[in-house]
């Protein structure tokens, strides 16, 4: 949990003589995250040695070979083996048809040894595949991106015990519990009603027991909105579209941003900033994630989180 | 669409003298619920002249005797039967397992001639039957009361078109629409989060563009919350609870409650009244619905409306 030591600073010498300002504490994904997968990694272990050398199991399926999924992969199998989950990578050539992608998910769901499969998305290939379909093929019980309906409908329904949570809102979720705030009885917002982010993260702060207002594109009041927030996600998709003006006094602020906007002192001519104007919200809130080194970090260390629950759920089916 | 003439009314002679008060326009869950069988029942004509006097099928199952269901499920069957749906109900004895219900469920499902399957709740057996496994048994393409998770899935995450939305959110979208009110862009709260009205009708709002709250038990300024709707949906099961004084001046107001609270000059000793103080919210609402003759009788319509669907849906598909 984070220190409320760091939160208010007395700034005398500013010219706020006398006045308490705060200054939001950060929330780093880089040093949650860390702590999320060095506890995962004792879990791993102890799986092992009680079921004799047993390890949680993930398969990544990539169509094609674009170069931000291959980063994105790169960086899953990483974490895995840091872990001790056994990663493995299919990669399907970028002529591949639909039926093939089809038939390799079946593949995996029929293993009884792998006990996660998520399908790197976009898939990149020449013919046209079936988003959707290709991602309700994935069994429920290994779908660790918890992107299908079935997943979806017991999240958004209440039945949180017996489904896989989205990563990048899980890692959310995490790092609100690492400010201590509880979310009981908050309000609530959340900016974007996306299948990964907002929707998702509307349902797990409703089932956390939150008052939730869900804005978007139609929203004509944002600012007021916004506003309102003791807890802010925002996953909108738009370069610092939130303004520190907007945000609550002592607000929570995560954001789920990642943009790239241009930036001549850089040397690649551009910086990353999230859907947050950081330095105007940091001014307001009481807590914020900071972009890069927030969310990002959290998304693959909640799917490592939801392939080690995988695995414990096998393990219990296996043992009853 | 209701009109507006009768929304405002000049009340000099009320102790008003000067002034504009508004009374709210009721919203008949009669007249339209009527309206909408009267359309199917002309939907269902035409599909049995064009396809050689094919009929929607809905089946009710039934487990055990209890009076409140035998009398919703004579409801459903004479609202069928008016339209020209045919309609069976199947009754298993209050001695049925849960695996007798599955099977006749498993039944139904590859049962062609019939598109709707409804599982009339709660179940009543001596023996346990998990109702979330009954429930999710139906097959998604035959539940026509939207229960199950991938239709709750699909609902969640903006996929309208091709599930079930359940009967009593979507009795209350089609109510909303006699307003003439455009919800886009509206701020909508919802107080409730059940599976049949709260939840999906907070993913009706939303999906048709509004920002949308949903409260709780656990939202502890329900009044302020209530204060800034312009469109409230109460499915909180909790006689009267939401007072006049709370509601915003001009708002749509819908009321799924159904509570018997005791009443010496009924001969029952009790009568019907909303989740909605109906006095006091109609002199601030613009629209309200009142209770009994609102939402409910649109539950039952609306169910007639996702089994007429069916069967345009099988129709499209098998004209493939």
């Amino acid at each position: 949990m984070l220190s409320w030591a760091a939160h208010s600073l007395r700034l005398g010498a500013t010219g706020c003589q006398g006045s308490w300002r705060s200054i939001a504490t950060i929330i780093s994904g880089n040093k949650t995250s860390k702590m999320v997968r060095e506890r995962l990694k004792k879990e791993v272990e102890k799986m092992a040695s009680q079921f004799s050398g047993f390890r949680p199991s993930l398969v990544v399926l990539q169509a094609g070979d674009r170069d931000d999924s291959n980063l994105y992969i790169s960086t899953k199998l990483r974490a895995a083996a840091e872990i001790g989950i056994e990663a493995k990578h299919i990669r399907l050539p970028n002529t591949t048809t639909q039926e093939e992608v089809l038939q390799s998910i079946m593949s995996v769901n029929e293993n009884p040894s792998v006990h996660g499969l998520i399908v790197q998305l976009p898939l990149d290939s020449v013919n046209h595949i079936d988003t959707d379909l290709v991602t309700n093929a994935v069994s429920p019980q290994k779908d660790v991106d918890g992107l299908s309906c079935i997943n979806a409908g017991k999240l958004s329904r209440g039945d949180l015990s017996s489904c896989f949570i989205p990563c990048t809102p899980s890692g959310c979720m995490e790092l609100i519990r690492q400010t201590g705030v509880s979310v009981v009885g908050k309000h609530a917002v959340v900016i974007g009603r996306s299948k990964i982010v907002g929707a998702p993260m509307h349902d797990l702060l409703l089932w956390n027991h939150a008052t939730v207002t869900t804005c978007h594109s139609k929203t004509p009041d944002l600012p007021e909105q916004v506003g309102r927030a003791d807890i802010l996600v925002v996953g909108a998709g738009r370069a610092e579209m939130v303004r520190g003006e907007w945000v609550k006094e002592g607000a929570v602020v995560i954001d789920c941003g990642i943009n790239h906007v241009p930036d001549e002192t850089k040397a690649s001519g551009k910086r990353v900033v999230g859907d947050v104007h950081y330095a105007s919200a940091s001014q307001r809130a009481g807590y914020i994630t900071p972009v890069p080194g927030g969310v990002g970090p959290m998304t693959v260390a909640m799917l490592m989180e939801n392939t080690v629950q995988s695995a414990q759920r096998f393990l219990l089916k296996s043992r009853r």
